[in-house]
C-alpha cells in the first residue's frame, strides 16, 4: 500500500521517522523556467552584461533558499547539505530563463525538496527583478530531473534525455 | 526608459528606494498548479478526507511563506502584510491541485512577490507530501492574476476572465 | 456572531484582514512561571550571582522571540514592535521563577501574541539551562494580564489585581 | 557537584561542548494544555469540523517550531530531528485542548527542548486562533513526559502513568 | 544624563520604547574593509572578472543581512527598510576590498545598525569566499560614516571628508 | 593552482561539495574589538555592574549568531555546532571591549565562519547598546586566531602568541 507518507492512519500530518534509514550519498537535480516577453529577456541580458548581478542575484537566492527548505516546507527534515549549485541560462525559444539546481548530501533523507526549492526561489527572484516591466511572466516546468541514493533508488525523468 | 529597477546604472543589484512612494492600499492575487498522476490526486483526496491535514498543511505553508518573502527574495522590501489567504482546489482535468493566494497591505510597495511566494511554497508542500508515490509531478502556471494599488495601477491578466 | 476569526466560513485557516483597522497605540502584558525543585532554584540563584547570565539569557531570549512571533504563529501578522520588556523574578513559594513580558506598538493589530511568545520562550530558556539537574520542571500560568488599545478595548484579568 | 551546565565557572552563559558525546538514538515526549471557556472549546470544535484547519494549524505550527528550537533557545545545539509528531485532543474536563509532542533523532544531544517548544508553540497557536472570543485562556502543564537515550538515560515522569 | 538606553535603571536589558518618536526620513551609511594578501586580491579580481559573482555574492549577502538586523541584534527594533545599497571596491593600498552600505527608511528608529550589519556580513562573505587561500585576512574599520534624521539629528564622521 | 573555491571555472558562485571530506573534530577561534570613547567604556562598565546584562546580551547575541551563519553567508554549509563560547573583556588601552569566540564541531567543514560571525555580531550588539552616546565607535581586528582539524590542518596566527 502506498499512502501519503506524511499523513498517518488518522489523517494527521507528521514528520516521518527517518531515524532507521541508512546514511547514503544522495543527490537531486530539479529544473524550472521563467517565461517572459522578448523585450524583458533583452533587458535582463543588458542588465546582466554590466556586472553580472542579475543572474548572480537569482543564483545566490536559489542557493540560500535551499538551506531554508526545512523552515519553509512544514514536514521536511532539517538536513546538512554538502553541496548546492544553481545554473541559469537564456532560452530564446521560451523566451526566458531556464534554471536548474542540484543538491547533495550524505544523510538519511533525499534532497529533492532542496533542489526544487532552490529552483522555485531563483525563478521568483528573476520575476522580482523584472516585474516592473513585465507582470505577465510565468514560472513553470518546476520538476525533478534526477535523484540518486536512498532506498527508493535512482529516478531519472524519461524525457530528460 | 524601462530598465530593471533593481539594477542600477552600473549593473549592480540594489533594493530600490521606496521611501517617497505613497502608502496606498495594495493587493495581489497569484495562481499556480501541481500536475500529478490521477492516482496521486486520489491519494491526496483520500488522505485529506480524514482530518483535512493534507490541504491544510499546504495552505499554512503558503501563508507562512508569504511572511518570509523578504528573507527569501534578495531585493524585496520587508513589509507588513495585512492579509494573506491561500485557496487550494482539485482540478480533475490536470489532474492535480490548483492553488491561488491573495496578499494585501497598505504600504509603499506592491505585494505581488508575497502572493507568488505563497503559491510557490504551497505547491512545493503538496509535492513534498506526495513525492513518495509520484516523483514526476510538475509545478507550473505560477503567475500574477491581478494587482491593485500603487503608482503602476491595476493589472489584470487578460485570460484570467 | 463570534466565530473564530482566523477560520473562514468554509472552515479554512487564513490571516484576517486588518487593512481597515485603525492604527492605535496598543500594549499587552503576559505572565507565566517555571516551577522547579527548591534545589534547582538555588542553583539558578547561585549561577546568576556571578555574572547575571542565567536571568539575562532568559530575558534576551524572550525579547528576541517576541520579534519572531509572526514567523512562529501561522496566522499572526508581521508587525513592528516599538517596545519589549521581560521581567524575571524568583518566587520562593512556587518554588521557581515568575516571568512577565510587555509588548507595545502603534499599529493595526494587538500584541498579545508577542507578549505571550516572549513569556513562553523565556520560560523554555530557563528550562533549558536547568534541565540537566531537574527534568520535572513545569511551565504554567502562561496567560494575558492586560491589553490596551484597539477596537476590543482594554482587557484586564480580574485576579491580576 | 551538579551546577548549571550552560553556565561556566565564571558565571558566563555558553553552549556546552557535546563533541565527545556518543551518537545515540534519543527521543522525548512533552505535553501541555490550553484551558479555555467551554464556549470557546465549542467554537474550536465547530470551526474544526468543516475542514479541520483549526487543529491542523496548531499541529503544523508545533512541528515547524520544533525545527526552530536552536534559533529560539540561545544555548540549544542545532540538530537534525529525524521525527516530530504533535497530537491534539479535546479535554472536556479542563475544558480545553491537550497537546503532546514527540521528537526523535540519532545524535549527541537530547531533544527535550524540541518537544517542549513544539508543545508551547502549538498552544500559542490555539490561543491566537481563539483569542478574539476568549482572552482569559491559560497555557499550562508544559512539561516533559518521557525521555530516552543519552548518558542520563531514561526519564519517565512518575504520574504520567 | 546619558546612560545606556538599552539598559534600564535596574541594569536589565530591554528594547527601548520608540512608540512616541516621530516618523521621519532616516538614513545611515557605514563602511568597513577586508584586508588581505595581494595575491588574494588578485584571485578575487580574477574570479570576479568572469561572471561577477564574487562581488555580487558579497553585495547580496550584505543587502539580505540588513533585513535580518532585528533578528540578529537582540535589542534592535524590527523596521521596514525602504532602501539598502552595498558598494564594494578594490583598494590596492590595503590591499583588499572596501565596502560601504546605506540604509534608509521613514520610521521611528534610526538605521545605523542595518547599515553596519550589511557591511559586516558583506565583509564576512568576502572572507568566506577567499579563506581557502588566505586565512590571515582581517575585517576592520567597521564604523558609521553618516546618519540623518531623527531626534539626534545628523552625524557626520569628521575624517570622512 | 589555488583559485577561489566558491567560484567555479565559469566564474559562478556555488556551495562547494564537501560530501567526500572526512568527518573530523574541528575548532576555530576568532577575535575582534569595539573601540570607543573612554566615557562610553565607563558607561558600559557601570551599566553592566548592576545585573550584568550589557556583556551578557552581547555574548548571547554572538552565540545565537554563530548558529545563523549558514543563513547569513550565502555559500556556507549548514552544520551542527557542538560548542560555541564568546568571551568579552575590557581593554583600557583601546579603550573598548575585546571579544573572542570559539566554535567546535565534528564534521566535514571548518567552523571559521561561525567563530567570525559570532565575534562580528557580538561587536555589533555592543555598538547597538552604546550608540546613543557614542556614534564614532569602530569595530576592527576581526580575524581568525586559530583553527584545528580538517585537511588544511592547523592554522595559528603568528602574532597571536
Amino acid at each position: 500500500m502506498t499512502g501519503l507518507t506524511h499523513i498517518n492512519a488518522s489523517g494527521e500530518a507528521h514528520m516521518v521517522d527517518v531515524g532507521d534509514k541508512a546514511e547514503t550519498a544522495r543527490s537531486a537535480t530539479a529544473e524550472g523556467y521563467v517565461k517572459m516577453a522578448q523585450a524583458t529577456l533583452d533587458l535582463i541580458r543588458a542588465g546582466n552584461a554590466k556586472k553580472g548581478d542579475v543572474i548572480a542575484t537569482a543564483r545566490i537566492a536559489g542557493i540560500m533558499a535551499a538551506k531554508q527548505t526545512a523552515s519553509l516546507i512544514p514536514l521536511c527534515h532539517p538536513l546538512m547539505l554538502s553541496k548546492v549549485t544553481v545554473e541559469i541560462e537564456e532560452d530564446p525559444a521560451l523566451p526566458g530563463l531556464r534554471i536548474s539546481a542540484t543538491a547533495k548530501l550524505t544523510g538519511k533523507t533525499g534532497v529533492e525538496m532542496e533542489a526544487l526549492t532552490a529552483v522555485s526561489v531563483a525563478c521568483l527572484t528573476v520575476y522580482d527583478m523584472a516585474k516592473a516591466t513585465d507582470k505577465a511572466m510565468e514560472i513553470g516546468g518546476v520538476r525533478l530531473l534526477e535523484k540518486t541514493g536512498g532506498k527508493s533508488g535512482t529516478f531519472h525523468r524519461p524525457e530528460a534525455g
